[in-house]
């Protein structure tokens, strides 16, 4: 018998990113590929040594597989990956789209996407990220007004990537970009999805007691 | 007889990003591996619907390597890493660690570095990415302080992405971090480095022609 995988992630969070921490992308991929999981918590309030050593930006989530932990949501995701077909095909050709679609949601997607967010906290004028973001998007635009999934004509980690990245409310309402849109309510109508969130709305709400 | 590996990036760029354009980063990891590869170019001022449906970004590089083409530096990175174990490590330990600091590098680091410097370039004072570039340096420098290379205790992609996001001379210069100015310096004293960035300089020095 395997032991289940572990995701860590917070105890608690404020209401405001409740929906949205980066656990839900690890939950998501385990939930189409029916990987069991357990959850852990690291305190959200105390960050100490110990949540630094295994992740360095005292971020979350990371998990543990037997020996192995590992940070950062991307590459959790590449790792999971490996474990199912359900996530990422088999054969070279689509492990590549996969690949280059996964990263493009971390490194040309969020790297607009994040900071463009980050600064309209502060600022609801003159963003100086906006023109960039509606560059990328409209291209994104354009790559999803002829298809269904990013990679390899199936939903793949990809997907769960840059539907969690397009997702955010701020983001998705960003421009006028209907293949986007459409692209986000499919990948968001998908049981997995559904449990995945409902499955952190309910971590973080025990996490108010 | 194999077909070398073609690594594309544009014919020509203006004098302030050449040393920078991220095909450097796949050159480089060639040059560690010793991986044959030939150079092409797609036009820079004329990005056409042909450079998209390979880029969908309009951005370089990408690679072809026999039927397989594939974008993002990030992710060609990847993809050449498991050519060789001059770029990852085989064991499924070494293997996740040079995946989540291969991410870092593209979601952590990268994703507050570029957009708080693409702000800088028209906003001297108060960049409002400021404090959190910061923070993230600052972390990373407390992991280079104990280590000379990222993952699994060999140098890797994860180490070529993350030098070629630090080395920025602006990003570079921000803060007082000696840990990362000393890994900079220690990566990009390998002579693959060295022969990767004097191979971009003639790249774009010919296009001047």
């Amino acid at each position: 018998m395997t032991e289940p995988l572990t995701i860590w992630t917070y105890d608690w969070v404020p209401p405001g990113p409740r929906g949205h921490v980066r656990d839900i992308r690890l939950r998501w991929a385990c939930e189409e590929a029916g990987l069991t999981y357990d959850v852990k918590s690291v305190s959200f309030h105390d960050r100490g040594p110990e949540h630094f050593a295994r992740q360095p930006f005292g971020q979350v989530p990371f998990i543990e597989d037997g020996d192995i932990t590992i940070f950062e949501s991307g590459a959790c995701l590449l790792y999971l990956a490996r474990k199912s077909e359900k996530l990422m095909p088999r054969d070279p050709k689509g492990e590549a789209a996969t690949l280059e679609w996964t990263i493009a949601a971390l490194n040309s997607i969020e790297m607009v996407s994040v900071p463009w967010w980050f600064i309209g906290l502060s600022k609801d004028a003159n963003n100086p990220l906006e023109g960039w973001l509606l560059q990328r998007l409209q291209h994104l635009d354009a790559v999803l007004a002829q298809r269904e999934w990013l990679a390899a004509g199936q939903f793949t980690v990809a997907d769960i990537l840059m539907t969690d990245a397009l997702r955010v409310p701020k983001v998705r309402a960003a421009g006028e970009f209907p293949a986007l849109r459409s692209y986000i309510d499919r990948a968001c109508a998908r049981p997995a999805f559904q449990r995945a969130y409902d499955g952190q709305m309910a971590h973080f709400a025990a996490g108010d007691r």
